[in-house]
């Protein structure tokens, strides 16, 4: 369907958030070229039904096949609760890679106490995806539980990452997770906008506790699994130089500065599409 | 185009945020029957480029047009921001009623000081177009300046709209405005979220400025206009009870919580249509 070492990765999120997997590829990839799509005109998707959700993941997947990619990576969490199966269905010949399974696995082998927090979208929690990829890496031990946490993400686009406003959201959040996850050693950040709250999250989840919580970035967690993939497909690529990044959106209004933001460098040419 | 006294009022927006003038309209206009759709696969517009604004209200007004509305209400401020001229040349046998043009004419009487601010999206500040509308009515002593506010929409849609979040929210957007506008005696909600957190705006820009400033919810405003309008064009509804409220949305997910919230009632049936 697409080939060749040199062919590029595929990502794909509701809008700019999966810029920081991006980020996370790029820097334990460096050589690797990569093709974003963020859905920006229809962003987010994290309110927005499954069967919808779906039928816009498969579209942008279709529009990152035309494009040659060699991989899929599905930068969103919410589309990779809902949308990870029909797109292994519809798309056999290329390894699709999600946050969720990367995640469940990296949390369940951080943990001590076996006690493990799940953060995200509505969408994503009310999926239990993470719980049921918990249970099947962790085994019916594991304790787990979620609870969403919708402001994060506007206060992560509009650079509002630290201070007292996100302090008083989170602890809003947070304290409703530890009260009923007394013992919780390990949080998965199971949204791609949440990383970049992480310092205050980190901080206010350990206050709560009263001790030590392990972070997992899902991002950070897949980037892993696609090196692995690459490496076991025989399709890393072989170049010394940086590979290119190029990135599409549906919709241009405010990517730049936002884009930029979660991505940890300047965006370069920024396409728009109608798909 | 349409019909009859007894057509109902059509009336869309983005999302959910415009059932807060649907709120207005029934309670001014008890027996006009009002069909409403939520483009909810598409919500927000406030982060989108005007193209597909434009793109996206043409369509709903088709949409409702193809219902056998008697007028258009763009209960939107961004779409009324960037989409209303289009309209008006798409849809000439019919009144096209915005945000907008209410707000800003209340806002000129209201005024005593001339110095007006305006809060809204991003896309709703950045266009202008209250500057406009307030230059229209008040004339070249008007003196007006706008910030936006985006995290105001996901906290009303949170159901977070008092409290100490919301206040410092408040205070760091509103101190801005107050700083470069210290006159200001009239703030307009221009956006259709905000009437949910007036209590909160109100106390915190009194407390800033220092004197009393008079709210304007533009919804509560476009309803007077939608009233005199009906009277102009002799088309006002005749029965005697109260008018039928049909909800259409382009996506159903989260809507009946939130939008019995928005609308202050019980949203009864919703229909989900593909647009």
């Amino acid at each position: 369907m697409s080939g060749g070492n040199e062919a590029p990765i595929g990502v794909f999120d509701s809008g700019i958030g999966g810029l920081t997997v991006v980020r996370a590829l790029r820097r334990l990839l460096p050589s690797e070229s990569v093709v974003y799509l963020g859905d920006t005109a229809r962003v987010p998707y994290g309110t927005k039904s499954p069967e919808t959700v779906i039928r816009y993941s498969l579209n942008n997947a279709r529009f990152l096949l035309g494009r040659g990619v060699k991989m899929l990576v599905v930068a969103c969490n919410t589309a990779s609760s809902t949308a990870l199966g029909a797109m292994r269905e519809h798309f056999t010949g290329i390894p699709v890679i999600g946050m969720v399974e990367p995640g469940a696995q990296a949390a369940v082998l951080a943990s001590k106490s076996g006690s493990i927090g799940v953060i995200g979208t509505r969408a994503t929690i009310e999926s239990r995806s993470y719980e049921r990829a918990l249970r099947q890496f962790g085994g019916p031990s594991v304790i787990m539980d979620g609870e969403p946490c919708p402001l994060f993400v506007s206060l992560a686009e509009e650079g509002i990452v630290d201070g007292p406003i996100v302090d008083l959201v989170a602890r809003r959040y947070l304290e409703r997770l530890v009260s009923r996850l007394p013992d919780m050693d390990t949080l998965i950040l199971g949204c791609t906008h949440y990383p970049l709250l992480s310092s205050a999250i980190h901080a206010t989840v350990e206050d709560l506790a009263g001790h030590e919580v392990t972070l997992i970035d899902s991002g950070e967690s897949a980037a892993r699994v696609v090196s692995d993939v690459l490496d076991s497909r025989g399709i890393r690529s072989t170049r010394n130089d940086r590979g290119e990044l190029t990135v599409y959106v549906t919709d241009t209004s405010h990517i730049r500065e936002v884009g930029s933001r979660f991505l940890g460098e300047e965006l370069g040419d920024i396409r728009k599409v109608d798909i």
